[in-house]
């Protein structure tokens, strides 16, 4: 998606460790006009795919889940993150590596939440090294529900978390593919 | 808004020390087209207030309040909370008790995303003892931005937490307000 490529560029500042931050319209600030058009976007990509839940995690993801989740008239679930591993009995949990942050998170989602049966989109801010996104999937698998697909915002495709997952068969759609950044110059690259 | 009372009585849990769940429709699972309904609410009811921003604080409140966002066609921010006491010197913060966690959380934005001139309409999914509210309000203040008031989708009023700020001038409106809950009768009644 050009514009959003446009909207990196233009306010995406690159600092060393190979982190992106967009805080000025996406993780802090968010540019709830500009979200909308990505969410349409996924809407347009997905819409032929029986979508009935949108599924994503606290707390970055949540609002551009929310304003795709609204065209596709569905509802959202977020999964929530804890360092415990303390797991109620009433919920599906999965193990998740944070290379940013060097921890294992548990991500969990009520079992009420996730169905066999449904037909669920993943949508998340970011991909990078596919932890996350490999977390929401086990999830929904764990619920007997399926997973339709993910759209992903920013991909980091240097870090190569969207291959496996995408040989798997998984359907991994990113609006805008960062092939390479350089804190240095501060110029981010995208993937023709 | 007599829906978002009848969606409380029909799916609402109460436990007890005064805890209502409702993670069915907006805490963990969001029932996006009926939080549409909402947010447009609150676009009714403060849309002559020149409102150019929205904040909230993460993570539950980031669904409603993107929604209600993109009604007034204006950016989202939402304060992030630490346990830490370490604040940058970029950000605005400003210290919430928890009575639900027992602890105070620093809540904070980046001094970037408030500025003098901004009308900021505070968005949240609950008003109880009113601690979170005062802290954007006051981060908010930090920034030399003005307080168009706050929108809030359940206010559990006897708690007390709206009278205080009611009564320093800030406009509050609350879609639902609860005047008692019971939790060994699993009873919720409004405020008439």
């Amino acid at each position: 998606m050009k514009a959003l490529e446009d909207k990196i560029l233009k306010e995406g500042q690159v600092y060393p460790g190979n982190v992106l931050k967009v805080g000025s319209f996406l993780n802090h600030q968010i540019d709830v006009p500009f979200m909308c058009e990505c969410a349409k976007e996924f809407y347009s990509l997905f819409k032929d795919a029986g979508v009935n839940k949108v599924l994503t995690i606290e707390a970055s993801g949540i609002a551009i889940a929310a304003l795709t989740a609204q065209y596709f008239e569905c509802p959202l679930v977020f999964a929530k993150k804890s360092k415990t591993s303390n797991i109620a009995d009433n919920v599906y949990s999965s193990a998740v590596k944070s290379f940013t942050h060097n921890c294992v998170n548990q991500v969990m989602v009520e079992k009420a939440y996730l169905n066999p049966g449904d037909k669920v989109l993943v949508i998340d801010d970011f991909l990078a090294h596919g932890e996350a996104l490999r977390g929401l999937f086990d999830l929904i698998d764990q619920a007997g529900a399926e997973v339709v697909g993910a759209g992903i915002l920013i991909e980091k495709a240097f870090q190569n978390g969207g291959t496996p997952l995408r040989s798997q068969g998984y359907r991994i759609e990113s609006l805008a593919r960062v092939a390479s950044m350089d804190a240095d110059s501060g110029t981010v690259t995208f993937v023709e």
